[in-house]
């Protein structure tokens, strides 16, 4: 986001940010902007910088024994410096609840599939020229950890397993009240990371099916519970811990999505009482008088 | 930058932003300290996000009859959807200054080299591993705006273009007093802010050396006076041009270098009263005091 145009708490329109590639006049408002749910102020345009679209990608598709191991080969992957573009990772329950819900995946005369018998699955997608070769490097690295390993023939079988993991979370909806998370730990700490929260839905007798973008580090672990149960203090219970355990690794309560309602009770045991103090302070200086989303963030 | 940890105006010592690839917990106060010139704390520690070496690169030479084709070729190549790491566009003016100081910037004998006949001077390089095929599509740009176009053989050859590049700075500082520039402005215009900035050049009888990264739209453009002459009425007649030009074109007072005290005067005819206002808001939330760096940028 290089600019934004924003209606301020009292009406009047200001600009922020530029429209050429670099600019550095006074402090970056562009980016308090981003990311503050609507508390500093309306939105009613944006100038985007674009990228092109990739000239090529290459899709691969690997089975593991468990989820443990799908995280330690994303590590392992980021750690030879290569840069998947998607590096999705679906836990055995997840794909599980898809093949419930939609049937299998793929044909089972193909032999790129979900399959309901994996302990884990991970779609990863390279783009940019050097798609093939980056994709050569990945597969190798993840033969070293996976079930196994194979290469999507075209972009009609890459379509289909991007298609596995858009199932997933309409898969999870069907069985129950779902509570998406979204905590994120530094790749390196990825398989230690799942390893928690599955015992953490042992601990809790709680549900957790577990996706990620795994190559980010950010896990999006989502408690389902039947849907004429409310979210009882097991659920709370089992969440808190969640989000204890990604900030005991280095991480946070929210990769992408924010901290809205649900996770302000939090965000003091990631950011400090001074970082918070000072964030309820710039929020005053653009709402003095408390009407933009109130009670949402911070 | 991902994260920081700043000493505050009262001595209290904060974290902000994360260790992880992405992360959205409250307002984004990394972004606002980077770059704040001091204004708002004191940086005692960052924590940064690393890139992979690139794997290869690919270096291009080109030189035009005058400024202004350079730069229109600049656009062609940005306008392709061409991505170089480096374009070091340097004015004929620069490239005399360069050879009087330095002599000959490389062998006669070589076909590549600045060479003082040159109108302008362009240096290309791409990396990553597409890097030779992105360089043969420039070079293929290049040539229907340059008057040569050469490709760099070997790292020691692409070394040598680059130290011309470094020289140019240390050349026009034995000329006398310089007043370095910082403007940017969209890549489309890049034609245009050189030819005007030549204009002024004469309107005013300042001299201006004119040196850009000018895939990035950012002009450096160097105004040299005798040592023992003050930075008199003319010379900031010429620079206050050179900024509302910018302005006009839709670019910045400052691409990479900040406001400081110099460009402090400009600074409301970009940004705007209320959103420059805003600004010393948030300046006095961190430092009711003014004790940070006081009279600097905002």
């Amino acid at each position: 986001v290089l600019g934004l145009d924003v209606v301020l708490a009292d009406g009047e329109l200001i600009s922020t940010g530029r429209r050429t590639v670099k600019g550095v006049a006074g402090y970056d408002l562009t980016s308090l902007f981003v990311g503050s749910e609507g508390t500093l102020g309306v939105v009613v345009a944006a100038t985007l910088k674009l990228r092109p679209l990739p000239v090529a990608t290459a899709t691969l598709a690997a089975h593991f024994d468990d989820i443990t191991s799908a995280a330690a080969a994303v590590t392992a992957i980021t750690a030879a410096g290569l840069q998947p573009a998607v590096a999705e990772l679906l836990d055995g329950a997840t794909l599980a609840a898809i093949e419930a819900a939609f049937g299998p995946a793929v044909d089972d005369g193909n032999a790129i599939g979900a399959g309901a018998a994996a302990g884990a699955f991970l779609l990863v997608q390279t783009d940019g020229s050097a798609a093939e070769a980056e994709a050569e490097q990945i597969f190798q690295v993840l033969l070293r950890h996976a079930k196994t390993v194979s290469r999507a023939d075209g972009a009609a079988e890459a379509e289909r397993l991007l298609e596995v993991r858009r199932r997933a979370l309409p898969a999870l909806e069907r069985r129950g009240r779902v509570l998406i998370e979204d905590v994120a730990v530094p790749r390196t700490r990825l398989a230690e990371a799942v390893a928690e929260i599955q015992g953490i839905s042992r601990t809790f007798a709680v549900p957790v099916f577990t996706m990620a973008h795994a190559a980010d580090g950010n896990l999006h672990p989502i408690i389902v519970v039947d849907r004429d149960r409310e979210l009882d203090e097991d659920v709370w219970a089992a969440a808190d811990a969640i989000f204890t355990m990604a900030l005991r690794l280095g991480g946070t309560l929210t990769g992408e999505h924010g901290i809205g309602v649900l996770k302000r009770r939090w965000l003091v045991d990631e950011l400090g009482e001074r970082n918070l103090a000072l964030q309820r302070q710039l929020r005053s200086v653009f709402d003095p008088r408390g009407i933009l989303n109130p009670g949402k963030a911070v």
